[in-house]
């Protein structure tokens, strides 16, 4: 079977994300005053041949643990998409 | 209230995406050769001051359109976190 996986990579909640904050002034000049916070990060979907929608997570988890998020600055999570 | 709101924005279909493709290599230079394609957008997350859900919405799509997506190479997606 072949599988969608999303993974979401985001900032940690105590770090900086210097990009949000460019964004949320940017939004500010824009007229946007309602938004308080921006963060930025990465959606990566992924497309998966698993036996299982089990199998095709962890493929997804190793994926995002070797490669895609840097764990001392990013958190992730994985969902299937279809 | 404060509403947390998630924009996707993901590179179109019919669009090459280069940085996918790069890291869909090294995915399979890392052994999970299981992983037939790979596209990467970004995950932008808001926290809007709004009255109402589908007023958050709105704004969430103003932003969208107006600064974070460009709908000749991409298109988004926004959801409601909380």
């Amino acid at each position: 079977m072949n599988y969608t996986v999303a993974i979401n990579v985001m900032p940690l909640k105590d770090l900086l994300d210097p990009q949000g904050k460019a964004v949320l002034g940017g939004l500010h000049n824009l007229g946007l005053k309602s938004v308080d916070d921006v963060r930025i990060g990465k959606r990566i979907t992924l497309q998966i041949d698993a036996p299982s929608e089990q199998d095709a997570k962890k493929i997804a988890e190793e994926a995002a643990i070797k490669l895609l998020a840097n764990q001392v600055m990013e958190h992730f999570e994985i969902s299937i998409i279809s």
